[in-house]
């Protein structure tokens, strides 16, 4: 079920204060986009910007500062801080995580672990042996916990997370869907035998993955088991989808990393980073703390230096970029020409 | 069992005419390119740059136009459209999909559920509560379903993908292994305590992800629940293999995405684009109707018109590259020198 | 249980001799990098640039060459290859697998399937009809393997993997969790209605995939199946997680790829070659053999030399990069800048 609540009984639960007496008793019964919101819903509004969007909304009421209350006549609660307002009411009214405290009975759980009764332990999950689970952890249906897995309490695993033997997670970490954590790192020595044949000898990875407490860690990303000492993420690490971690990383406290992202083996992050969509960093660098990595760049050299680091190529309609593509292969010919006229005008003007 | 067909009842079923009527009896029991299929096998040819694999391949027939009927002495099948043909001959050969209608005794499927005797439900399949499938659906081995998930008519889930709680699927829809559809976006606040230490607060992401009809998700690709709103994937929308597409994107009819494409948040995606491999769209973009996207290419700003769109540094070997890196490091003092130049030629010129 | 051994019981075992006789009853619980090891490590010291942490280790004992010998006091194993030394000394050490023999009862097989004695089933696993497994196969939690797939002795699938119909495994691969092998093709045509309407019609994917030997297959990669002929992994092919190899690529023997690498559609690249990470290698190009592209390297047209090929963007600090940015985009101006300065000189030269 849903939640209904009054704008009162928002205002009472989170501070704020209404903006008309008269609007007090009006029933919300989730949130929404200005844009997109219908009856019933409460949306926010931040910037004149979209001041049209607050003129034609359909929602019920709406979040905004005082200084903008004089800009509708919809029923409105005032607080300095709208989004974080709003993004208290987004969980009054969250739906609530379906998982039931216990055990699902075809859930396979080795002899060696107790489950705590504070838990929910979901459908076709396996646990193997020396398994630990704090108090009130969730685990999705599918999941896979390998023997030795340590998580914290108040821990999430969606559904379909595997964990690999050895894993160490703190508390109140949140693992979505198709994560793999604690995967062998991508180790191997070049090997030639007797005749010059050469192939790739596996390296054994017996590191594990540490994480601390308040990490997240997106959809079908993967963060590898160290080679000898430990893959660590520290606190507050926030991981989007489809990233890969390599083995030997280290990722500092709070620094937030977006989609597609991959950070190649021993390298170091800082704490506060902030590394955009799509963005590379290569093995062994060092980045230090409070740096932004602009989406799409690739870092092929360690940053000492806080501050934005950008390496794009700017997009052009594919005509005019057949030619920027022409120029930037000639660039070298296009000095050399430079460098003839310099010497050029030089004679002349020595000629006078 | 595979079928096997003589070249008589192909055209029977498909149309087309046969070169010859000696051939009508040859027995065809696979489809095959020519470069690489062996007897029983039937190709294609469209192009008379691959006349040299007509000549030599080991295929017991070909498709080809009545125009290139002389170019080879293989029994033929004669169609303006052979590839097109082709495709549908595929069809006739396809091994039929195992799914055997029924539920898995392994299933676990919630009593709140009924399931359609038209639909197959794989081995250690997790359906919860208010669940609702239409006809004919396919739920390979492992797969996850949440509470609220709607699957259409004829769509097909195989095995271990995850659909979260609440999203809505069309028909004749088809999800490959791994993907996870309706896992929550990348959204979080950033908050700083009266120490002033900063940390990040997760907010709620409570829309959902709706899919229209006739739509195709790759394998391992991950499509978010929206924040607020839903994030939507149009009509006919085909997405390839490890695809990212972020909260509350929309997502244009019958655009088709290449593999390893991240799209991120509140995006907007025209109808029938065509987004190259590795491409990149930043959030809170709009990208018109009818737009290309290159492989690889980085789009930071909306697209407003139709038309093929590139960012892409040319590849070289590896020492033209370094100075190619160079001369783009110092394109800056280019500009300078060429800027000398004019003036020191201006002033030459006005001595005269 | 971890292996407790002595330094002398490590050189019986692998060769090399022990620095000092004194230290050969040294007993080792595990393997280190020197900077992070403890009390009971042994680590390894391959180069005078880490003297310093070979001073600071806390590691008990060390490999190094006899040339390095005297630069530590710490008991020490003599050996011309320490790192190829230690990666064997982490064997020794490695954690056994926890695989049991036999079929776990949750485990759903069909019954056209015989499960070899030597062989590991895990959890929920789920092995369709005609399956064939080799000897000592392990098969981790949560896999599924559809019908026809063939697995060759010893190899090893990790918790959560999906194969695919009919694919062809060799001896000894290695697949990590999360990967999917076999998946169909991205294959569309375009259609257009008689009214006009543009739509994309599926071709069947009829091609297999065919793994050879010794190849391992990283997280939440994806493998997809041929059109029509088969998509095939040479011998000793190691790829890393969160790649995508596309229908009907071809990868040579031993060719190394690391992470969210993509290769598009009936590439085929050669052997030996080294693709960095983040690459990404258009479709229908061939690569020779022995080619190494750099990370983050889009690569448009066939390489047909051994060498290094790169294409990078070189990164900056946001500002610098700005103004880069803005000089690409003007460089067809710069040249036409230069060619009115040559002209002008050339005219004022001719004058004299």
């Amino acid at each position: 079920m849903h939640n209904i609540l009054t704008l009162q009984q928002i205002v009472d639960k989170l501070g704020g204060s209404l903006s008309d007496e008269q609007g007090n008793a009006i029933r919300i019964a989730r949130v929404g986009s200005l844009a997109f919101a219908e009856s019933g819903a409460i949306g926010f509004f931040n910037n004149t910007k979209y001041t049209q969007q607050l003129n034609e909304t359909k929602a019920s009421a709406v979040i905004l500062k005082p200084e903008h209350a004089a800009l509708t006549s919809l029923p409105a609660i005032l607080t300095e801080h709208p989004y974080a307002y709003f993004a208290k009411v987004s969980q009054l009214f969250q739906v609530e995580n379906e998982a039931i405290k216990g055990v699902h009975p075809t859930a396979s759980i080795d002899s060696s672990v107790t489950i705590p009764s504070t838990c929910s332990i979901g459908a076709h999950v396996s646990i193997s042996r020396n398994v630990r689970l704090g108090n009130h952890v969730i685990i999705g249906a599918g999941c896979v916990l390998e023997q030795g897995v340590v998580v914290g309490n108040h821990s999430i695993l969606e559904a379909n997370v595997t964990i690999k033997h050895g894993t160490q997670i703190g508390q109140h970490c949140h693992f979505f869907s198709g994560s793999v954590i604690g995967n062998d790192g991508f180790g191997y020595a070049e090997e030639v035998s007797s005749n010059g044949d050469q192939s790739w000898v596996k390296i054994p990875q017996v590191g594990r993955v540490i994480i601390h407490d308040d990490v997240d860690v997106g959809s079908n990303t993967t963060v590898d088991r160290g080679a000898i000492d430990d893959t660590v993420i520290e606190q507050g690490v926030k991981i989007d989808n489809l990233v890969q971690i390599a083995h030997n990383c280290r990722i500092g406290a709070h620094t937030v990393i977006a989609g597609c992202v991959g950070i190649a083996g021993s390298a170091v992050i800082g704490r506060y980073c902030k590394i955009g969509g799509a963005a590379m960093v290569l093995g062994h660098l060092k980045v230090a703390d409070h740096v932004t990595i602009s989406p799409g760049s690739m870092i092929t050299r360690s940053i000492k230096q806080a501050g934005t680091y950008t390496a794009l190529m700017p997009f052009q309609k594919h005509d005019g970029w057949l030619k920027t593509a022409a120029n930037i292969r000639h660039l070298g010919q296009l000095t050399t020409r430079i460098k003839a006229l310099e010497n050029a005008l030089s004679a002349l003007e020595s000629k006078k």
